[in-house]
């Protein structure tokens, strides 16, 4: 280990209060990119951002335009000759609804124990602060030995619609050998992950209606097709008895797991055990010829995320609703498209809607899986940084979550990512009670500033 | 016709717009039974009716206190040896959302041409004030020559839980030959109706859970059972291809309609193009072996009448929601029993519902359907009254709403109802822009003074 690097790692020791306080500042940011109302705090979270970039001695650094929320980008070239690492991150966050169940307020980011409590603070500002946090520490005891660039954009969980088009009109701008995505979780705290599969997705928002307005239960039921019951039967078509998924075609191009994946798969160490506590449900479901992680990491889903129809309140209103809806979406694998799913889906509504009723199908985003090459060097830097500091092999596996932004660095870039995240599986990611456990937090900034030095 | 009879329709015809203004009092009152935000609305709505009674000159006027929202008393018994009517109304209403969809404000009455939008209008404040300013003419014009007492109560449109106690309670008081209630409507402004069936209601609220809390729909979209999609499944399997309800047992107890039930049904104005433009459909739907008319009228059904899960905000969230709730009605016939449906339902739900999820089931409300007989004396008295003031027979029908009352009626006080009103298909009820046909709503009136004389 080179002086300098001890020296970083001594600093990140020394300032691990001040890293934590940073991350609280942007945590109580409520950066909700999908609600028009916190329009004003996305700006505030990437100025944070980008101020921050600037503190550490960063250049160039812009909150730049895109045709929704503005990119934070910036630049230190400083070593010629020596790879570029381009940095990816992402400063919004999901809504934190149902309100209700959350034991702290979600934007008054709150240490309970090892924990830090608030929405983001996992997925994915702690994510992003552990990167900064790390070349802080190198920045500030001697030269960087790479070149970095930033890319924290603020619209990740909405899909990304507008990063695509913005990395290319900035494809020069940055030009780099490999992204360093910090943006997928641990598979537990003693297992240090590395992800090289990640699902894609497509978005949508189906709505049915039959009658022009609600009509009274009484008078029309009967000769009516309630809306809400069409949509349930509709929805119900969409899985076979297995937890296959109906769309027709809509296995077609699936990749096949190969006998050595498969294995790989059958290695992880989480147990039919751990998905039940993790989730709480009394039993597991899906596709029976695969293990749960082949199930959420290898295998295409569709889910139901939200649906809505007529009278929801405190007691009873016989109305028969006049409409009903539903957001389904899909996480897709290799060598799945976003658009012809959206097509499979347009198909089956055509095949199966029945006369006594009218639909809408509306795509709201789409980003195809992706898979990264294991053997790039930054891969083989990380495996062992990541070892370095947790003393096992890391883990290589495929996610189930979806980061569109994975595939645009390989088609728009040309450039592999190297993912990684100090998230836990109880993160509560995108749930009540989002947190990130600081131990693991303050070792992934350790593990990247061993990852710096090893490049 | 006697002089009585002609001064009090003169009366009537002279203080229309009094009748108007009262009714619109009546309405402004938002006496919205479910909600319990309106518990002052709802007392201010029963003493309003009280104070309207005692200017009638009705005696031991009280506004009586039951489980639930008061009930409404008093009486006249100054014509002995004279037959006693009790007349009934209900003074709450449906809850108005969507509020969005009114084109005028819910609780501030309107007049549109021929019609009084409001809710309420209709169902059933436009019915309880052309009672009361029928009465008015007689009662202002001469001695009443019947008895009468009233029953205006506070809780029908939540299925009037506290009811059956409050009657039984006070069965000697309520001790009367027979019963008018105006809460059914008309087959068409032309076609005066006497309903002789009406629907019974049991109304249920099925949760559906599975997760302990709201997942991430990558990391355990494939392995659980989302609790929408699986609400959606067990919705969809209540009902078979031919509209079917599909409760084990349900249809074992329905009375079968006989030869000349059935004649009478195909003799009825409407056809399926009037359902059609009535609900705005694109195609009717239901056991294709019954007309409309039957399928509404003398058919049980099961509807759903309101749900709900996860996101269903703007925008998109890549929830897995721990949850999904639907509200569930079953319109009944004789001689379907409300508890029994529920068992029905439970025993459904043990059947079908998978391993994968949990469930929960309450029962909110439950009455049985009714059938009145048609020859008694005040049948005849009004079906005569009708004739009078339209020019044509009146229309005898069976209805699809529910009026737990009427058994009620029978069961504990031992008397029949005759059940008419002044309200058309149109009238949007529980629905937005729920209104009443003014010119409709005066006949209405007109024809009540001719039932009193003809008792």
């Amino acid at each position: 280990m080179t002086e300098h690097c001890q020296a970083a790692l001594k600093y990140a020791r020394q300032h691990k209060t001040d890293f934590l306080d940073g991350l609280k500042q942007l945590v109580a940011i409520p950066s909700i990119s999908t609600n028009p109302e916190n329009k004003a705090d996305m700006l505030r979270a990437a100025e944070w951002v980008a101020t921050r970039l600037e503190a550490l001695g960063i250049e160039k650094v812009a909150v730049m335009p895109t045709a929704g929320h503005p990119v934070v980008y910036g630049e230190w070239l400083g070593a010629p000759g020596k790879p570029t690492m381009l940095v990816y991150g992402h400063y919004d966050v999901q809504p934190p609804d149902p309100l209700e169940l959350w034991q702290t307020a979600p934007f008054e980011p709150s240490e309970v124990g090892e924990n830090l409590f608030g929405r983001g603070a996992s997925d994915m500002k702690g994510q992003v602060m552990a990167s900064l946090s790390a070349l802080e520490s190198v920045m500030q005891t001697g030269n960087l030995p790479i070149n970095v660039k930033f890319l924290i954009e603020g619209e990740e969980e909405i899909g990304s619609p507008s990063l695509g088009a913005w990395i290319a009109e900035n494809k020069d701008l940055l030009k780099s050998d490999f992204c360093l995505n910090p943006d997928a979780g641990m598979l537990g705290k003693e297992y240090p992950t590395i992800t090289y599969g990640l699902r894609g997705l497509v978005y949508f928002e189906l709505r049915v209606s039959g009658p022009d307005h609600d009509l009274h239960s009484g008078m029309a039921g009967g000769v009516v097709h309630n809306p809400a019951q069409a949509l349930a039967e509709l929805i119900a078509a969409m899985h076979n008895v297995d937890g296959r998924v109906t769309l027709p075609g809509f296995y077609d191009s699936v990749r096949a797991l190969g006998a050595e994946e498969r294995a790989a798969f059958a290695r992880l160490p989480e147990t039919e055990a751990d998905y039940l506590a993790m989730t709480g449900v009394p039993a597991l479901w899906g596709e029976p010829e695969y293990i749960p992680a082949e199930r959420t990491g290898a295998r295409p889903t569709l889910e139901i995320n939200g649906m809505i129809s007529g009278f929801t309140g405190k007691g009873q209103k016989t109305v028969l609703p006049a409409w009903a809806m539903a957001k389904i979406s899909c996480r897709l694998v290799p060598d799945q498209n976003p658009e012809a799913v959206y097509e499979q889906l347009k198909r089956f509504l055509t095949e199966k809607a029945p006369q006594t009723i009218r639909w809408e199908l509306e795509k709201l985003s789409g980003a195809p899986a992706s898979i990264s090459d294991l053997n790039q060097p930054a891969v083989k830097a990380l495996e062992s940084a990541l070892e370095t500091v947790w003393g096992v092999r890391p883990f290589f596996r495929r996610e189930g979550g979806s980061i569109p932004v994975v595939g645009q660095m390989q088609t728009i870039l040309g450039i592999e990512s190297v993912l990684t995240g100090f998230g836990l599986p109880d993160d509560n990611l995108h749930a009540p009670n989002e947190k990130v456990h600081l131990p693991t937090w303050y070792r992934g900034i350790e593990a990247l500033i061993h990852f710096i030095f090893n490049l």
